[in-house]
């Protein structure tokens, strides 16, 4: 079971990246840079034409959508138990939680960074606004979601949900509010960012900034 | 196992509603009217302190997101077929597929309907211009993932991600270019539309367009 990631650093590829040196299988990634346009280039259109990134090669196929690639890659890989299995408590909570960072979180994400470009750029502050407050709603959801102590997402076992909670959280690290900034958020991200497989993700990225 | 359902006619509740019909489980559908502001009662609160409709209530636990409730629906009655089995061909296709409705059309719906409520009243012009661009670059997406002349989304079985899409798709019925304008969509929306299952829910939500 031989997988071949494309990825730019720092995009939606960074939670998969990570899950893939979290599960410990083998795997390739080919860079494509979104800071140089690469994700346009007609080599890479081959591969998925929707232009976006991550894609993951399975099986021989490509498929996108960075939420649905961690959910895939939970359940081909259950002995890592990155997912409540099917039928077992947690599950309906995990999907829900998948769900919700996955349709409220990330496509607030793509408002944020790419308002001036998806849409009329003369939009792009009041699609911006919106975005931000949405963003800020979701950090207040997962506040109170951790208020309990719990170690990870889902309670005190790691989940894929963890991978891209995390990434969507880094991706704040410039706005005007951070994630880094709710107070039971900041020592969530201090124990994410402490795990080896993050550093090693970072490292392999070659990114230097938002680290422990 | 026994399902309750807070709906509200019409609204992301309708494809849940429609795939409890189709599986023929025991569930009762409790009406919680957006129309009647009732999702903002303390009442419906209590069930479900987002506000957000549907709410499912699995093993005496309410769990909201309409895509992940129907995952969930999906895998814990596998004999209906709705969802190709982990490890089945087509499993990675029907994840990234769930996800791509999840997150690209549902949000800019949302976008589309409550730019005015979500955000500054003031920026919903902007904000929904994005919108309509998305959902019809999504529609765009599906006319052509259907120009194979497949029967359903995922091919040649009926799975959970027809009642998603086809909820997304009468969403688009008053806008300037509702889904029915595509070429390939129109056949799909008229088998959809057909089916009894489809038909029931209309009649118990009592809604009387986009109908057959």
């Amino acid at each position: 079971m031989t997988y071949t990631l494309y990825y730019s650093p720092g995009s939606a590829s960074l939670a998969v990246h990570w899950m893939l040196i979290e599960l410990g299988v083998p795997f390739e990634a080919k860079l494509v840079s979104i800071d140089a346009g690469a994700q346009k280039s007609p080599e890479y259109l081959r591969v998925n034409p929707t232009g976006r990134i991550p894609t993951l090669i399975v099986d021989g196929k490509a498929h996108g959508e960075s939420a649905g690639l961690l959910m895939l890659l939970a359940e081909r890989h259950p002995e890592k138990k990155f997912a409540p299995s099917p039928g077992a408590p947690g599950r309906a909570d995990w999907l829900e939680m998948m769900i919700f960072l996955a349709n409220t979180v990330l496509p607030a994400k793509r408002d944020w960074f790419y308002a001036q470009t998806d849409g009329d750029p003369a939009d792009a502050d009041a699609v911006k606004a919106l975005a931000r407050r949405r963003i800020e709603g979701a950090w207040d959801r997962l506040d109170a979601h951790l208020a309990d102590g719990r170690t990870y997402i889902m309670g005190s076992e790691l989940t894929a949900a963890d991978f891209l909670a995390t990434m969507v959280m880094r991706w704040s690290r410039n706005m005007p509010r951070p994630a880094t900034a709710w107070k039971n958020l900041a020592p969530y991200i201090h124990r994410m960012r402490s795990r080896p497989a993050f550093i090693e993700v970072n490292d392999r990225e070659g990114l230097t900034d938002w680290r422990n």
